[in-house]
């Protein structure tokens, strides 16, 4: 089985994408979840580039990594100087890091009209950068900038940037396709003219413009290359870079060659969402692989047909890259989807029981107000529960109140006052907030903490809005779907409501009550 | 220059995605935006699916479209059922379109397991359903479901799907990726074999669980396909369909295909972004083409060779598509956009006009809060009066306060009270509505009546609330788009804010006073 060398490149192309900008704690926290993944290598930016970065590569040594190199990465020597006393060479090294990747112009027009000079010159820039790295006793990457759109203007000066990078002792060259117009034959006829003609390890460097950065990266394995480059979410310039989360399983499910160890595999999801988390940019749900999406089933007849055999809409188990399937509750779900949740509740309950009947009936009556349970798969749990009658509520809601007001004097512009009971006691309180539903979130768990401290961990982490069939305009029902998390679990509840307090109300009380169900349910299972 | 045929799949397959539930009005403005982009067919649902669908297929009718026509979507006739007796063919041709598209399988694993069937009557189901539709004058288009899994597994019995299709009359079959799992080059070699086999059009569905899509699409094309299918957005079941905002600028500008009029290539960008408002769903900033960080450059060196030559890191010009740079640090793009709305209100002012330079500023300040303003061009025209100085505001808020509280007496759960000055004379007023935005707006409105009676014919028909970086919560910002309409025109307005009443608020003060504006404006002109 052939090996790929992986190198993730989120914290130097990826962070040069639109909206993202790394702390120093961000990029640590990446190097770990990239080092747990376990890719190769892992590019960081130039640490001459400013002293954050530097930092960075001080404390990174510190980090104990079990499968990950660290990868400093800057540009030839300019034009003009000596390698030797070129600065950023010179930074690069204080890097002290083992590997070095640099780049380097393989397109005639760059070299004569952006940074204006002689081709020479630049077939001299790159071999000499190789070279004083080398002579220092580094591991030497090239990358060949617009290699392809290079190769296509002027193939002979394109191929002889590459053979000067290996001449000075580079040990893998990497194509890139810088601009992302390459289409895929040629990707794969490029890449394979490439590797006939220089005698190191090539590698393959993609961006998504016409959206084939994925298949690029395939076909230039296909034609020779030996180690990939991407970013495991696709984050990257512009339309970003080639996908990690789908090269490796593209390469090593599909088609038989080894990027990270077979076990990991499985950490892919999770990787692709901590990393965008972090990033503080959504990942796709239509990710290939680590999508929220990418094993969901929502038509009827899909979710009858993957019950029978996942194999007929799927192109692989889900579980191989630590997704799950999801059986979308949607109005064309099917019973037997329903029955499963049924069951796990209530293994008794069969298809013809009362129960069962009295769950769809609820769903249908739930489903025709504006419902969705798709994603909501807590709400859904809780309507099913109120059904078998194995629901009891946690506290009473005696009532709300919230003002909102414009202008308002200071701070917040809305005030939520709450008062509940549990058990009997009461307790009511306040809060303000940035708009009516975050002040009665925030005094709804205030008054809840009295009794169930636990509801302190809770965090919500995703909110969104939205408005059925627009046109009543503001008094149009509205859904709202709310994601929380306790830092080990996430739910998603959701309400319904022609007011958006209300409906935001309804789903925050199921997703408070969703989390003490189940806290008592552990608790009580302990004690059998 | 060969014709691709063109076929949007948004209203079917776009709506099996998650989170995706279309109301009769947004499928009908996505037809709308569809025909105006000038996409050949736009696939539509099933009629006999539900009535929302029925109703939908008598009210496109309707429409007088310039470019598309549109198709229902259904599968074969039921196994040993006669397709005169079919009850769901029957409803196809209840839809009164010209073209019919009904799928059928071609992978003999679905044929035997899931639809539990022989083989030979999957060959009658399809041949027969095409011929059923034919005799009925229909053009007929055979969507061969799993083709390509099929093919690997059974080339014999995939090819002869097809044949079926083209001996009962159908005009175009296409090789479907329904699970996304097929690699470039098995599409191209596959999508090359079927062409040589069948004497019809050849067209392909492809999805994108791999990140092959796109790709997929191309190299199908290349190897004789001359039907494309996806939707414009790339949304579809699990990681989606192929993007046809990618498929017809990679066909169109790269490769000399005719897809739609030249002059509508312009449109795919704000055609894309309308059609994800519509769906209420995210499109990626790193979309193809489309996507709003497509033609961003952040890294400094980037920025400076692309102000020397775009050509530099730009694969097309962002213009042909209707997108447009972005340099990241620097100058705001689109400046000629911008200064023909300008013109249009002080024909006078230049490109280097100071008020040039303030408009721009503001736009990029708004742009920085998460204001937006495509689809929203009555707040844009209002935030350049502003800067112009040609704006006056029609009224002054003193104040209003909000009451939303559970559980309410009896009518309505929110009570608004609002205060305001028109020349100096105060109106104060109350209503109650459907949650504090509704009764804000009846509030404001019955104040404002006192003074613009004309303010009596405006009515709210779309109200949006989309949650930007819905991460942090209940305490996100939201951006709301209200719709109103005079019953002649309708205008859209937009509103950022944390608090979603105030956002409410600043789009509905928008609406307002755009209206009133031009009337004053037109009775001004009448004098003249």
């Amino acid at each position: 089985m052939k090996n790929i060398c992986i190198l993730d490149s989120t914290l130097r192309d990826g962070a040069q994408s639109e909206g993202i900008s790394f702390s120093l704690e961000d990029k640590l926290k990446i190097v770990k979840a990239l080092d747990d993944l376990g890719v190769g290598i892992i590019e960081a930016g130039n640490p001459g580039s400013n002293p954050k970065d530097l930092e960075f590569f001080s404390r990174v040594k510190m980090l104990d990594l079990k499968n990950s190199k660290i990868a400093a990465f800057g540009s030839t020597r300019r034009k003009g100087v000596l390698a030797e006393d070129d600065k950023n060479l010179q930074s690069l090294l204080d890097a002290q890091v083992d590997i070095i990747v640099f780049f380097g112009k393989c397109w005639d027009f760059h070299v004569t009209d952006i940074i204006q000079t002689s081709l020479e010159e630049n077939l001299d820039m790159i071999k000499q950068t190789a070279a004083f790295f080398k002579e220092r006793g580094k591991e030497v990457i090239f990358d060949a900038e617009h290699f392809f759109d290079g190769y296509k203007e002027n193939p002979d000066y394109a191929i002889s940037c590459l053979k000067a990078a290996a001449d000075g002792g580079t040990g893998c060259v990497v194509l890139c396709d810088t601009n992302g117009g390459v289409f895929p034959r040629e990707a794969f006829e490029i890449t394979k003219a490439a590797a006939s003609a220089v005698p190191v390890r090539i590698g393959i460097h993609c961006h998504n413009d016409c959206g084939m950065a994925d298949a690029n990266t395939v076909l230039a394995v296909e034609a020779g290359a030996g180690h990939v480059q991407g970013t495991v979410t696709g984050f990257g310039e512009r339309c970003g870079n080639a996908s990690l989360s789908a090269a490796i399983p593209n390469l090593q499910i599909k088609m038989g060659f080894s990027c990270i160890k077979e076990e990991n595999l499985q950490k892919l999801t999770q990787t692709a969402r901590l990393i965008s988390e972090i990033a503080n940019v959504w990942l796709s749900e239509r990710q290939p692989y680590a999508g929220r999406s990418a094993f969901s089933h929502k038509g009827g007849m899909h979710i009858d047909a993957v019950v029978k055999n996942p194999r007929s809409y799927e192109h692989i188990d889900p579980e191989r890259v630590g997704n799950v399937r999801k059986l979308l509750t949607s109005e064309v779900a099917g019973r037997s989807t329903i029955l499963a949740k049924i069951q796990r509740l209530s293994p008794g309950i069969s298809k013809d029981s009362p129960e069962t009947e009295a769950v769809i009936k609820r769903l249908k009556e739930l489903e025709y107000q504006g419902y969705q349970f798709e994603g909501a798969e807590s709400t859904f749990e809780l309507v099913i529960r109120k059904e078998l009658g194995k629901y009891k509520p946690l506290f009473e809601l005696v009532n709300f109140k919230i003002v909102g007001e414009q202008p308002y004097e200071e701070g917040s512009s809305a005030t939520a006052m709450i008062k509940i009971k549990v058990d009997g006691m009461t307790e009511i309180t306040a809060a303000e907030g940035d708009g009516p539903v975050n002040a009665l979130d925030k005094a709804l768990r205030k008054a809840l903490e009295v009794f169930y401290p636990q509801i302190a961990s809770l965090r919500l982490t995703d909110y969104k809005v939205r408005v059925m069939d627009s046109k009543s305009a503001t008094a149009s029902s509205v859904r709202v779907l709310i994601e929380t998390t306790d830092g080990v679990d996430s739910w998603t509840t959701v309400g319904v409501s022609k007011d958006i307090i209300e409906a935001s109300w309804i789903a925050l009380v199921d997703s408070v009550e969703y989390k003490l169900i189940k806290d008592i349910e552990i608790k009580f299972k302990a004690y059998l």
